[in-house]
């Protein structure tokens, strides 16, 4: 087995994607059974260039700061490897004598990490190769949750409850609130923990129910009459009767693909030309995933204990695996980490029980039983005087 | 005088307006002159209807809470009172036997705080009047600068860093982020330090400046082109050269006015348009004067000291007055509170200083040596190894 090892980011980045790379770099190097550790440059990008950067010598104060660093300090890229690319990124961890590969992403992440493996395997490559998890979405399969969830979701629990109170404070429009997730509802959900926070009211809708915009607008207005201000918190990804999304930015791409956007905006705009109710929309949009102020605590431990893990596992020998959370909400939230096979995440992929959401706009207390402890907890105590 | 106090909001809240709050009522009980302490419910509204919240008994616990609860906790409305109005308004006073009266608010709050002022003297009624500055936009005069300021602009930085980070870690698009100011650049220009915490680039555009759309996609380009990714940060009213906003929603309200909104999504759309270039538009919106997490420590203890401010000194006898921030730079940042007269400030406005403006969309160091303490300091060192 090659004495180096190669960390890379794939897909969109998390608040505590940099958390895991954290992990792994420190369990390296306490091992002391790893030579180099590389990181690829803008990831897939990276490995095809051959261009990695060289962290072995990088300060541990440096090192510590990934934890409250957003995004990727080391690169990522949406690039999705195609079987030509195989040979060149074998080409590259030859190069580098890489003797373990640590692919930290989503579900297409995981799809390459568990090529890389079969193809080293078939080519008779000494090379240990793990999947660490890491999406907002939560959409992967085999695993409780993913890191980045719980500081998505805090996100939009603590952003929504903060414009509910804004919204009921000062009544004079609807605030509809635009949170991440194009196919997946988990993050959205979690925003309906502001009516519980703020006693304010607050309609939540999911991509997972498509919309019947008529009776969006009857809800809105029903609950606009009680007159104490209102919150509609709503998925990038929501789609009419059609299954054609709800807003788009009009702009087609180079694929032909028409770019989508607006969601919130749209219903906005609907609510003040059908309702004639002043309305205006909100969309954080990326900062979403990125605030650290807003991260969850819980979700950032479990960041860096994935990566650790990670590093660790393939140190035991481990190969073609992903490390999976196993979470126990019997008593006080407590997780560990285990291995499952990268061959059945490959392509799958998790949605939000149908269950879960009531009349159309409620998020059940399932979801908040399974959810809010990967939220961190520490939850504010506001003031209501009026 | 009368014995009770009352307290009220004006305008939009900020992430402070309650520290306010929470300093007046402690003053007031701390005192042992005050015998009721009334707050307005939703502002004027409230006190055009008689409609007075009672904190006399709320609980030190609950009390304590208001410095971090955002919005109004007391409620706050947009109506500007009219000439006609302030008969109804002097019969709540006198009717809750109210011997001083604190206008929380910004410039149109300290009309109205002066008027009431003036007519309670007219009158030979024994009121006093202060009141507390309150504005996120920064525009009040003969103050160093307003409650509120420091805890958006923080929101702005923080956010705005966050975003840099993510746009130039997965360098796929430009990221245009919207921010809130339709006349003040005072908030977006404190997006600008995104560029000295990340080492990304930023490029920032304020609505005191009229927009050359294409000298902007001119920028725009040749920064995108150096390939480490591109934050742009624009001001909600940002203006074309003929004076006109750069994008409205199309909705026409009420009074005839076209309702104003998504100038970031328009930037965005035309980056794609025109020079081919993916992009899009995050709009945090109301969260920039809402959120606790990114609030500035330093602002939120000068909030509370103005309210408490303003009790001290109705008590003491002062009236027609506004609470003014006197800051000392000269060595490590404080502050101190002092009165002006109302007269004064009631109907002037304090601009961004175009020579601050840089090359068109730069911000000059004189305004961050003006608002970096104001901000809160402690400042994120973030890790970069790309």
């Amino acid at each position: 087995m090659g004495k180096n090892i190669l960390i890379a980011h794939g897909g969109g980045p998390t608040a505590v994607i940099n958390g895991s790379l954290q992990g792994a770099v420190e369990a390296a190097r306490v091992s002391g059974k790893v030579d180099r550790i590389y990181a690829a440059r803008f990831g897939a990008e990276g490995i095809l260039a051959g261009d990695l950067i060289d962290l072995t010598e990088v300060s541990p104060t440096v090192i510590a700061r990934l934890g409250h660093t957003p995004a990727s300090a080391i690169g990522s890229c949406r690039r999705k490897l195609t079987d030509g690319d195989y040979p060149t990124v074998l080409q590259t961890l030859k190069k580098f004598d890489i003797g373990a590969f640590f692919y930290n992403g989503g579900n297409d992440s995981m799809d390459t990490c568990h090529k890389v493996s079969q193809l080293a395997e078939r080519e008779g490559l000494d090379l240990r190769v793990i999947g660490i998890p890491k999406t907002m979405d939560n959409d992967l399969t085999h695993t409780d949750h993913c890191p980045g969830f719980g500081s998505a979701a805090r996100y939009a629990a603590l952003s929504a409850s903060e414009l509910a109170l804004d919204a009921s404070g000062l009544p004079i429009h609807v605030v509809v609130l635009e949170l991440m997730g194009r196919n997946a509802g988990w993050v959205t959900a979690a925003s309906a923990l502001a009516a519980r926070l703020t006693r304010c009211q607050v309609l939540t809708y999911l991509p997972e129910l498509k919309v019947d915009e008529d009776r969006m607008l009857a809800d809105i207005e029903r609950a606009w009459a009680k007159g104490k201000g209102l919150l509609v918190t709503v998925s990038e990804g929501l789609r009419g009767p059609d299954g054609k999304p709800l807003a788009d930015t009009g702009i087609v791409d180079g694929f032909g693909h028409v770019i989508p956007g607006g969601t919130a905006q749209h219903i906005s705009d609907v609510i003040m030309r059908k309702l004639n109710i002043k309305s205006r929309a909100e969309k954080p949009g990326l900062l979403g995933r990125a605030s650290i102020p807003y991260a969850s605590p819980v979700d950032r431990e479990e960041a860096y204990a994935a990566g650790r893990y990670a590093v660790n596992a393939a140190l035991r020998g481990q190969s073609g695996s992903m490390v999976s959370i196993r979470a126990d909400r019997t008593g006080a939230y407590s997780s560990s980490m285990e291995l499952v096979p990268l061959a059945e995440v490959a392509n799958a992929e998790k949605t939000f029980p149908l269950e879960w959401i009531q009349d159309g706009n409620r998020i059940a207390d399932e979801f908040f039983d399974y959810a809010l402890p990967l939220m961190g907890g520490d939850w504010p105590e506001y003031a209501f005087l009026r």
